[in-house]
C-alpha cells in the first residue's frame, strides 16, 4: 500500500462544549481528530493548539502505530496542559510520515446529539 | 463526459453506532461511502479497513458500474469479515478508474437523528 | 476580484428524504447545491444526476448571474425530469466559468432537524 | 512553524436562521468562519458577502493576530451593513497572509440543535 496523506494538517474549528447529556464516554460532548497512518512506520505527531487570545499551547506528542488509526479526543490531551472547555481553539498537526486527518464533533449539550465532520486542511508538504 | 476523481481515497473517521432508533433500514445507524463512477468502465475497488489495535481487514471487493453511483454502507461489508460496531476504524479505497468518494454517517442512537458528511481525502494518483 | 473555483464539480452523496416535518419550504427535507459565481460573466451550468441502477438524467440547465450565489434545491429540478425522493443519487456540475459548489442536506423526517454539509469535489479543469 | 493555508477562500453556503432556541449567545443560531493564522504577522482580511439577487456587500475588514484563531460569527458583521437573516448568501475571504478557513453553522430554530461544518474552498494563490 502506498502511503496516503500529508505531513501537515490544520483544523481551524475547535470547541469542546462544556456540558454533556447521556452516558460517558460515548455521549460525552467531544471533539476528535481522526488520524489514519497507512505507512509501515510509526507516525510521531506534534500538535499545537491555537487560541483567540493567547500564545499556542503545546506541542502535544501523539503517536499512531504503523497501519493503524487513532481517533484522538482533544478532551484527552493533558500534557503540557488540558484543552479548555467552552473555548474557541484551532489545531495544527505535524507528522514525520504522511497521515490523513478528519475532524468530528459530537455535541451532547442537549438531549438529542448533534454531529459534524470535515476533512482537515492538508498543507502541501 | 470526462472522468472525474481519483483512484485512491481515504476516510480517517469511521464508527458504526451499536444501537438504532426507528424503522430499518432507513433509520438504522449507519456509515456510508458514497462512490460516483462517471467513467464508461466498471470501477473495481478494493477497500481496506484500519483499526486502532490490529492489522487492517480486507481487501473487500466492491464494484460500481459505469456511469453509476453506489452508496456503500459499511454495515453491509461481510467478506472477509463484518465491520465491528461501536469500534473506531478508518478506510482506504483503491480503484482501477477514477471515482469520487464522500463519507456520511446517520446516528440514530437517540430518538432524533444526527447527520454528518464530508468529502473523503483524494490522494493524487 | 479574481475568479475563484473550478468548472467541474462532483457530489457523490445525494438523497432527498421522502418525508418532512414542519412548515414548507423552510423545514422541507431538501438537498442543496450552493453555487457561488464570483466572475463577471453569467455561469451556465449543466447538471447530470447519476443513479445506482439506471443511466444518468439530464442535463439540467442552471444559470447563476455574475457576482451572485444560487442555493439550488435538487427538489426543484424538473426538466427533463424531477429528482426522485428516497433514492440514492450523485451529481456532476459542468460550468462555462469557474464556480464554487458546496453540498447541504436538511433532513426533517423527524421533529428535530439534522443538517450536514461539505465542500463538493473540484476536478482540476 | 511554517505558514499554513491559502490567501483566498470561498464558502458557497451561507444562511443565518431567523430564530433561535436556548440561551444567547451560546445557543443563538449562527454561522461561523473559523480562521486560523499560523503566521507571525497579523492577517488583514477582506470579506465579501454574495447574494442571490443583488451586488455583493462589503468589503468587511477583519484582522486575526499572529498565531491566533478567530471564530468569526457572520451574525456579528456590521460594517458596512449587517448580514440579513433568513437569506441565502455566500462569502469570499482575501487575506494578506496565508490562513485556513472552516465553515460551521449551529441551527437552533428547534429545541434540539443541528450542527454542520466543512473546510472552505481554498483558491490556489
Amino acid at each position: 500500500m502506498r502511503v496516503i496523506g500529508s505531513t501537515i494538517w490544520a483544523i481551524a474549528e475547535g470547541y469542546i462544549p462544556e456540558t454533556s447529556t447521556g452516558t460517558a464516554p460515548e455521549f460525552t460532548s467531544h471533539e476528535t481528530a481522526c488520524i489514519l497512518n497507512t505507512s509501515d512506520d510509526e507516525a510521531r505527531i506534534e500538535v499545537l493548539i491555537y487560541f483567540s487570545d493567547r500564545e499556542p499551547a503545546g506541542p502535544y506528542h501523539v503517536t499512531v502505530a504503523a497501519r493503524r488509526t487513532l481517533h484522538l479526543r482533544f478532551n484527552d490531551l493533558a500534557d503540557p496542559e488540558p484543552v479548555p472547555r467552552g473555548t474557541d481553539y484551532a489545531s495544527v498537526f505535524v507528522s514525520n510520515v504522511a497521515v490523513v486527518v478528519q475532524h468530528t464533533r459530537l455535541d451532547s449539550r442537549q438531549a438529542e446529539n448533534a454531529l459534524m465532520t470535515t476533512l482537515a486542511y492538508a498543507a502541501s508538504s
